[in-house]
């Protein structure tokens, strides 16, 4: 543990097969999307449900409508993207494999919404990346078993390079969602789950009634993942800048829960995954519960029993069972990546989203992992989401030699780049290390 | 405003009165607590309220009963702790008097609450730090009142060094609140006042409900303040390693919701403060505004309103209406003062709390400030707070020479620290300055 712990905050890029199979990286998005338009799930839904999704169709159809009115929508934008050849890459398998080779990614997770701007893809009853305990149980658990069905087909297309993440909103019903677990896993999709972002009114994660969830997560190797999307809206009466300025805080909300509240101590094995949620905020996150764990400081007053359901530091358990499908990482979280965890980050392009990298993935590896070392960018670009998600490489190979880039292609200069990173790396998570932060002028 | 941002982020410290006026640092702290045992404010409150009080201290006992039961005191922590002779200070005037002499601060921005571990001395009905919009709303504007007399009081005994910083208890009545901000004023509770740092169920605090409140704080130059304490407990489980890693996000969330919803357009006097909630999640807030706003980037498909309300970029509002009342800055909140603003932030010793640095804060600004050029430093001490709370430190000046520390005092070499932050002043803010945060291995 210890060790593990140590290792991955000096950087060492613990598996780096990805780029030894080849001299080109074989590139994994740890977040791609796809989803059909909304009424083309009704063959996939349970018949007693299709009056619902008439229902839901309509409702939704005066909600944008609303949305608009306000404002709240941008439709030449919307217009312009929704027009792109690429764009039907959300569902259609053809067009998703001829774009996501031009992307040079060889390897996916899939999550719902393929359309991120309109609303228009999401599972029925609003299922997908936006489910939270607000929905009614029974109907989330239909979309999301018709989501599922429909995933578990554009897997079984291309089975090699396609990790399904299936929908289980377990909030609602635990043993259902174990049912469900089970049921996604023979179904083939790999990717493991998505459970709601928000609980709401319901229990939080770390309440013991999840345990059996997290516990058949565990055996079979089934990713739990939370995906950014869900907010309180309704306090930013219609504020926009509000909105994308705190969703992410409410995507990472659960791991604060988990960590301290002796899940992973629990589940040894359990992988969970914070998706398109970024990556920058993880340090500050590690160093606050290190000093709260280890000394008693300002938190004495509160309890003994602070950390009565974690016998091990919290920062433990993140770097053995916690993973970020950060996305399109920022330069100011490359920057910071031997106090994350090189072995915690999953890039993504974010397939077919517009705040993602596709189609100028290339353009955008160049910038931003230019002077990364070799080793890091495989972890990072797929070594890491290979391992979590079990991507045969061996058999990826041929197709990694077709559409990777190449160290190269990136602009690397190896030598260069472990120069540029020498301290960093000597301070990696400088709580731990004992280097004044000064000394880096803050590396964190 | 575009200079004054610019000359923030470089670091200048526009005023250093503070020690011009003397070869000592003008302390001021920006964070301290003074508070009556709840029982002894029954003098303060109105009459027809006595028995509500009966019943409050009642339920009170009942309740530190059960956490008690529950593992979640520290009964030998606080017996230890309340014993001590200047624990009384947190009420007492010569008490307190003598503990701020001896720790060199020479004047204080005073909140409820003296005892942050029994939780005896809160004001009547929860009124004090921990209020939120839960409380009864009429018994909330009773404790508030009865706690803003007796606190007019202890200002009055040594009005140059003590602002007194009143309960508004705001979302229950907003024309209530803006007669208590008079009424305050008139009191000479010249601190500020202090709004509950949770709105719950209440109206958000972008919503124009409360102009009328900011109006007022802004023209009778009363700084509005949220303190850290409160949070969504319930959702902990007992759990207290979640409350204390997640507290302060509750502290800082109104931030967000003034910043972008317009609050500081519309009143561009308005003095905002954060107090006891640490800085160092500023830079990572305001590279994050600063990009959302600037760049349509992935923002764009939301919302042509996004930025609706602020014509103007929310970082040049943080800069010129948002201050920190830091307390007890760490090393790497010090190594990112440039990126946070050395004009916005405010240390304070949170005398009388454990988690403060009293009684030992001569010892803990050698180790923290021993490497800071004078002039931030005493900004950081008390410059700022100066400013915010308009202290007169002419007439200061006598106690300042008294027991204000010296920079030898606190091991200061001028030109070796001058030298010594160089780049992180060149790099101030990346995003703006342009630097990559790589150059720096991530300074933010």
């Amino acid at each position: 543990m210890e060790t593990n712990s140590t290792a991955k905050h000096n950087g060492t890029a613990q598996n780096s097969t990805a780029h030894k199979t080849s001299e080109h990286y074989a590139i994994i998005s740890a977040d791609c999307h796809a989803g059909l338009p909304t009424e083309h799930y009704r063959p996939y839904l349970d018949s007693k449900y299709h009056p619902a999704l008439d229902d839901f169709l309509a409702e939704r159809k005066a909600m944008l409508a609303a949305r608009a009115e306000a404002g709240m929508s941008h439709d030449e934008y919307e217009e312009e993207w929704t027009s792109q050849e690429g764009y039907s890459g959300g569902w259609d398998a053809a067009t998703r494999d001829k774009e996501l080779d031009n992307d040079g990614v060889v390897g996916e997770i899939m999550f719902p919404d393929s359309d991120s701007i309109s609303g228009t893809t999401c599972p029925p009853f609003g299922a997908g990346i936006g489910a939270t305990g607000e929905l009614d149980g029974d109907l989330a658990f239909a979309g999301a078993t018709a989501h599922n069905r429909w995933l578990a087909e554009l897997c079984a297309d291309s089975p090699l390079r396609r990790a399904g993440v299936a929908l289980v909103p377990m909030v609602f019903d635990v043993e259902r969602a174990v049912k469900m677990v089970e049921e996604s896993h023979e179904m083939g999709l790999r990717g493991g789950i998505a459970i709601p972002t928000m609980w709401v009114n319901y229990e939080p994660y770390h309440h013991p009634k999840y345990d059996i969830v997290w516990e058949r997560c565990a055996a079979l190797d089934m990713p739990v993942h939370v995906h950014s999307g869900p907010a309180p809206r309704h306090e930013y009466l219609d504020n926009m800048g509000i909105y994308v300025s705190e969703v992410i805080l409410w995507a990472y909300r659960p791991l604060r829960f988990m960590l301290w509240g002796g899940v992973f101590e629990r589940h040894p094995d359990l992988k969970f995954v914070v998706t398109e949620s970024g990556a920058y905020w993880v340090p500050d996150m590690l160093w606050q519960m290190h000093n709260q764990y280890e000394s008693m400081g300002g938190s004495a007053k509160i309890s003994k029993q602070l950390g009565a359901a974690v016998p091990r530091n919290p920062v433990e358990y993140f770097d053995r069972n916690c993973f970020l499908g950060a996305s399109t990482t920022k330069r100011n979280e490359l920057a910071r990546r031997y106090a994350i965890g090189i072995d915690n980050i999953m890039w993504g392009n974010d397939f077919p989203h517009p705040e993602g990298t596709w189609p100028h993935t290339a353009e955008y590896l160049r910038k931003s992992f230019g002077d990364i070392p070799i080793d890091e960018t495989a972890q990072m670009l797929g070594g890491v989401a290979a391992e979590v998600y079990n991507f045969d490489l061996e058999a990826l190979a041929p197709t990694v030699e077709r559409i990777g880039p190449t160290p190269t292609d990136l602009g690397q200069d190896e030598l260069q780049n472990q120069a540029k990173w020498e301290t960093a790396k000597r301070l990696g998570r400088y709580w731990e290390t004992g280097v004044d932060p000064a000394e880096a002028f803050g590396v964190f």
